[in-house]
């Protein structure tokens, strides 16, 4: 049967309908202002004819914003079954998204054991990406492409304001863009592996969230936890997909 | 004798010419793209037609730039001393700058028996009042007159960062801008008195650094910390002023 997981997060709003572990339909469109406009649209495109309506799951920081939901689920947990669904035998979920960074431990059966969440410091989140390309007038898809071969030029501020300025008077001291940007995806990359590294991580892992699209991020990741990091096509989907399966659970009983 | 002491902070330079305990002149500018041009300013004016050089002292980030000076010290020994001229009798210190924050503890003589210092979050410094300001179209000088009798609206990030965010955000929902600013102003006092009060603080207490010179933070300081909080129209030139003490000392000997 069908069932509905939208993941109400506060950069990205991500949805997907699933049929056993197949995703029929995904969604995905920034947070507006008043998120409950993004989880109508999302609810509207993914359930839109359809012969029987399907069951609808919500997660994410605005799962409570709208009254139509059959069953509203923490992130922690979804995040979890859905990574299990991407990549089967996945022991250690990091989640890194647009404000928050998360690590999920899970034992051999996918069931949750630990974990730790930063949404205090935008320096631990994508939020850190975003500020410093921004300032360096380069956007999150271009990062890639920019990074490519490039060695990175060391960056000693650990917050999101201060290497912004940092950033500044290295441009103005005529250090090459690539060559700072590199340095600030390394910068968070080491960070995010002292992060992660505070729960004892097993492998397989799953990097999921919006920064595991980019790739030189991913890399550097994987060299500072001196672990291999896997990826996922769908990994943004992660936390909707687990809400999704949490309603064929809930639809089997 | 006549000494000059010189504070190179990575947001304002200041400068004092000190004779026994008066300060004969005064010199504060914003710190430039290259700090040792403010100190040779500084050191030209300070010491600008006087019968003989007087002996010059340097404190803070950028003490090391120039190869003139007399002495070198520490801040925080600057900062302890240069306390007890403006009030004889400070137990604690607590300097606010633009990108740092320390607390300061003196036995009944003066002397250093504990400190704390925050350089790696701008949340805690002056930074963050001034990247808030900036986002509401007020100067750091308005501050005072802006809030003046306002109820402060909560601001719940602690983040410099999510807090922008979190104030744009309140303007969009039409609260008033003075309601946020005073928020602010609330939310940063909140989180100074925890740092201060990882010390065991004694009083008197003595405010320095340049975030001093805003009445509205130090009265919500002093409300969230239980305690007196005095500060002093010279308060921003402690470091400068303790440097110059530690120069008198050594032409003593
Ligand atoms: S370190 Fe910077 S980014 Fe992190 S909480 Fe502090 S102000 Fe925010």
């Amino acid at each position: 049967s069908l069932t509905v997981g939208i993941d109400s997060g506060s950069t990205a709003t991500k949805g997907v309908l699933l049929e056993g572990s197949t995703l029929l339909r995904r969604f995905l469109c920034p947070t507006p202002f008043r998120p409950a406009l993004a989880i109508e649209q999302a609810w509207h495109e993914l359930s839109d004819d359809l012969a029987e309506r399907p069951f609808l799951t919500l997660t994410g920081y605005g799962r409570q914003l709208v009254d139509f939901a059959d069953k509203q689920v923490t992130e922690i947990s979804c995040h979890g079954l859905g990574a299990r669904l991407l990549m089967a035998d996945t022991r250690t979920v990091i989640d890194i998204g647009g404000q928050d960074s998360k690590v999920i431990q899970l034992d051999e059966d996918g069931n949750l054991t630990d974990f730790l969440m930063n949404d205090k410091c935008a320096a631990g989140t994508g939020r850190f990406l975003d500020v410093i390309s921004r300032t360096l007038g380069a956007s999150a898809e271009q990062l890639d492409a920019l990074v490519a071969g490039v060695e990175p030029h060391a960056i000693t501020s650990m917050c999101t304001v201060f290497a912004e300025s940092e950033v500044i008077s290295l441009r103005s001291a005529g250090v090459a863009p690539e060559a700072i940007l590199a340095g600030v995806i390394n910068a968070m990359a080491r960070r995010s592996a002292n992060f992660i590294s505070r729960l004892t991580s097993q492998g397989p892992v799953l990097f999921t969230g919006g920064v595991s699209h980019c790739q030189a991020f991913t890399r550097m990741l994987s060299s500072h936890l001196g672990a291999d990091v896997n990826t996922h096509p769908d990994a943004q989907f992660a936390g909707a997909i687990g809400a999704a399966l949490i309603g064929q659970r809930q639809r089997g009983r």
